[in-house]
C-alpha cells in the first residue's frame, strides 16, 4: 500500500484542507505513515485534459523548421507529407517529446489523431502506440486513426485506417468531407462503416465554415442516429459554429445536444470557433485541445492546457471569473467526460491524477499559468516546479 | 565614458558578431577595459516598444479582483470609475508597478493612455508622470491624456483634458465619438481643438466596428486633412478594419496611407481586427500595445510585447517565418517609429535599448517568448534573467 496526504491544498480554489490518496486513488483518510507532501495553500486540479493534438508530428527537438508554406490547408497537407521523409521524422520520438513536455505542464489525459495515409502507411500508430507503452501508467493515451491525407482522394488508405482500428487505435477520425474529401457521401459512409465494424467511437475533424460546414455537420448527425451512435461521436474544430448566422446555429446546437454528439474546440484566434458558453447552455459536452504543436503546419503552441484555458477565455470574450470556470472546466472534466476517462475528479474514489497550480483564484491560475509546483497520476509524481521527473529523448 | 562589448550576439537572428556600445549608444568599436558581456549566441532585438496600454489602472499587486462586470462597454467604464474608489487605487504606484513589469520583459518605451474624468481629475495623469519621472532613463513613458468616460457626457471633461496637455501629457486621446460619446462631431471637434491649441498628436480609441467604425473612421481623416495634421494621428484598436466588407476597408487603408494615420493593434481574440499584412502592403505604419493589463476589465495580459507579437501572429494567422517577422516589426520597429522614438535601432549610432532573447530564429524567439536573458537602456541593464533590477513597490 502506498499513501500520500495533501496537506494545506485547495482543491478548485476551495478553503485550504488535507486530501489523502491511497494505492493511486483519492481516500477518505491515510494510514499513519503516510507521506506529507505540504501543498502550501495552492490550487489543486484534477489533470488537464489535452484532447485534441497530434502527437506524431511535432518537430519538438529538432532544428528549427523554417514555414514558406502556402495558404490553404492542402498546402500544409502536402507538404506535412513531403517534409516527414526528408526530415526522417520518427512518430515513436516525436510522440514521447511531446507527451512529456504537455506532462510537465500537468496533463494527464492525452487524445491524439495519428495520421494513417498510403506514403507512411501505419508508422505514425506504431510510434504513439509505442510511445503510449512506454508512458503508460504516467499519461493516459487516446489514439484517433486520422486520414489526415484523404480516404476518398487516396485509395488504399481506409483499409489502413481498418488495419490501425484493429492494430489497437481507439477511435475513427475523419476530415473535412467536402472541402478536404470531395465526397462527403463517400467519406462519411466509409468513417461510419469503420466505427460500426470495429464497435469504436469517431472523432472528426471539421475546418468547414458556414453553410459548407453545415451541411456536412447535418451528414454527421444524420448517420449517427442512423446507427444510433448518440454519445459516440465527438467533432474536432467545429469553425461553421462559429458563423455570423446565429439563428442557423442554434438549430445545430438543439441537435447536436439531443444526439449527445461532443465538440472538441482548439479555440485558434484566426478562425471561427463554437461559442463555448452558448454550447453549455445547450448542454453539449465540450472539450479542448492545443491541436498540433510546433510542427509543419506551424509555430506556435507548448501542450499547456492551462494556457489552452486562457486561449479559450480570451477568444470567447470570457471576462468574468464565473465564465472563466467554464474555460477550466472544458480543459478538465469536458475533456475527461468525451475520453469517458475513468474516475476522473477529485473526489474520494477518484483516480489521484491532479496538478497543484498557482494563484488565488482559478481566474489567476489560468492567466499566470506559472510552471506546475507538483502533478500527480495514479498518486505517483510525474511532475515537479515544471519539469517532467522523466527525460525526453 | 562608459563602454560595453556584446559578444557572441546575433542581431535580429543574423550571424554571430560583436556589437559594441558607449556612453549609451551602438558604436563602430569599444575602447580598452570595455565591459564584455558573452551573450552565448543569442538573438539581439531592439526594445519592445509597448505601443497601446493604460498604466494607470492595473490591479497588479493587489488582491485577485473577481470580475462579476457586466458585458457593454460602458458597464466596464463605470464599473471601473466606482472600483478605483472602493479600492483606493494609487496611479502612482500601479504605474510603477506595471511599467517594472514590462521593463522585465524587455520594454524600452511605452505609451499609455490615462485617464482623465470628473471623478478622478488628473490623479492619474499626477501619478503617471510621477512614475516616469521616478523611471527616467530606464523606460521612456508617453503619455496620452484620455476621455475614457467622455467628454460630451461628462461636461467638465475636456476642461480638464486642457489641463493635463499644459501639465505635460504628451498626446490627445479620444474615444468611441458615436458609440461612446453620442456625438462624433461634438467629440472630435473638441479632440482636434486640444491637438491644435496644444501643438500635440492625436491617439483615438476606436472600439466601433464595421460601418460605424468607419463613418467615425473618416470624419477623422476629414479633420486630419483640413488641419494639416497628416503624420500626427494615430487610431488605437480599429476593429472597423477587420470588417468582413474587404473592399471598403481596401478604401480606407487607402485614405488611412495617404494621410499617414498610424494604427495601433491590441489584436484581441474576440473582436475583429486590422489584418496587419493589409496595413503593411499598403504602408501603413502600425504599432502593437497589450491594452490593460489585470484590471476591472479582465484579467488578461502581462506586459510581454514578445507574447504579444505571438497573439498578433496567432490572430492574423501568420504561420511562415517571413509573415512572423512582421508581428515582431510590429511590437519593435513600428511602435518605435510611431512614437518617434530617437536613435530606435540595432545600428551604430542608435541608442543601446535592447534585449536578448532565446531562440534560432525569431519566429521561435516569439513562439518561446522565454524570460529575457538581460535587457539594456541607454547600454545600462534594466532586467537581467527575466527579472527587472528595480523592485517594484
Amino acid at each position: 500500500m502506498t499513501a500520500k496526504t495533501l496537506k494545506n491544498v485547495r482543491p478548485m480554489s476551495g478553503p485550504v484542507t488535507d486530501l489523502h490518496i491511497v494505492d493511486g486513488r483519492f481516500a477518505a483518510q491515510a494510514p499513519q505513515g503516510a507521506d506529507v507532501i505540504d501543498c502550501g495553500g495552492r490550487i489543486l486540479l484534477p489533470g488537464l485534459v489535452e484532447a485534441h493534438t497530434h502527437l506524431d508530428k511535432s518537430l519538438l527537438g529538432l532544428p528549427w523548421y523554417h514555414n514558406e508554406v502556402g495558404p490553404r490547408l492542402i498546402d500544409k497537407i502536402n507538404n506535412e507529407r513531403e517534409v516527414k521523409v526528408a526530415l526522417g521524422l520518427d512518430p515513436q520520438v516525436q510522440s514521447e517529446r511531446h507527451a512529456i513536455l504537455a506532462m510537465s505542464y500537468g496533463c494527464t489525459h492525452i487524445r491524439s489523431h495519428v495520421d494513417v495515409d498510403t506514403h507512411h502507411g501505419l508508422a505514425g500508430i506504431e510510434g504513439v502506440m509505442a510511445t503510449r507503452e512506454k508512458l503508460a501508467g504516467m499519461v493516459d493515451i487516446e489514439i484517433v486513426a486520422f486520414p489526415q491525407s484523404g480516404m476518398m482522394t487516396r485509395p488504399g488508405t481506409a483499409e489502413l485506417m481498418d488495419e490501425a482500428l484493429a492494430m489497437g487505435a481507439d477511435l475513427v477520425g475523419g476530415i473535412d468531407p467536402c472541402g478536404m474529401e470531395h465526397d462527403p457521401k463517400g467519406h462519411l459512409d466509409t468513417v461510419f462503416a469503420l466505427a460500426e465494424k470495429h464497435g469504436k467511437p469517431i472523432d472528426i475533424h471539421l475546418h468547414e465554415r458556414d453553410a459548407l460546414g453545415w451541411f456536412s455537420m447535418e451528414e454527421i448527425l444524420d448517420r449517427t442516429i442512423a446507427l444510433g451512435m448518440q454519445g459516440k461521436v465527438a467533432i474536432s474544430h467545429a469553425f461553421c459554429l462559429g458563423a455570423v448566422d446565429r439563428g442557423y446555429v442554434t438549430g445545430l446546437h438543439e441537435r447536436l445536444a439531443q444526439n449527445q454528439i461532443h465538440i472538441l474546440t482548439t479555440a485558434p484566434a484566426s478562425a471561427p470557433v463554437p461559442a463555448v458558453k452558448e454550447l453549455k447552455a445547450h448542454g453539449i459536452l465540450t472539450g479542448a485541445g492545443c491541436d498540433g504543436i510546433r510542427d509543419t503546419w506551424g509555430p506556435y503552441g507548448n501542450s499547456d492546457m492551462l494556457e489552452k484555458a486562457m486561449h479559450i477565455g480570451m477568444r470567447n470574450n470570457l471576462r468574468r471569473d464565473d465564465d472563466m470556470a467554464l474555460a477550466l472546466e472544458i480543459c478538465t472534466f469536458g475533456g475527461a467526460a468525451i475520453m469517458q476517462a475513468e474516475g476522473y475528479g477529485l473526489d474520494v474514489g477518484c483516480r489521484a491524477d491532479c496538478l497543484l497550480v498557482e494563484g488565488e483564484t482559478l481566474a489567476e491560475a489560468i492567466v499566470t499559468h506559472a510552471p506546475r509546483k507538483l502533478v500527480l497520476k495514479g498518486g505517483a509524481v510525474t511532475a515537479r516546479d515544471g519539469a517532467c521527473v522523466i527525460v525526453a529523448p
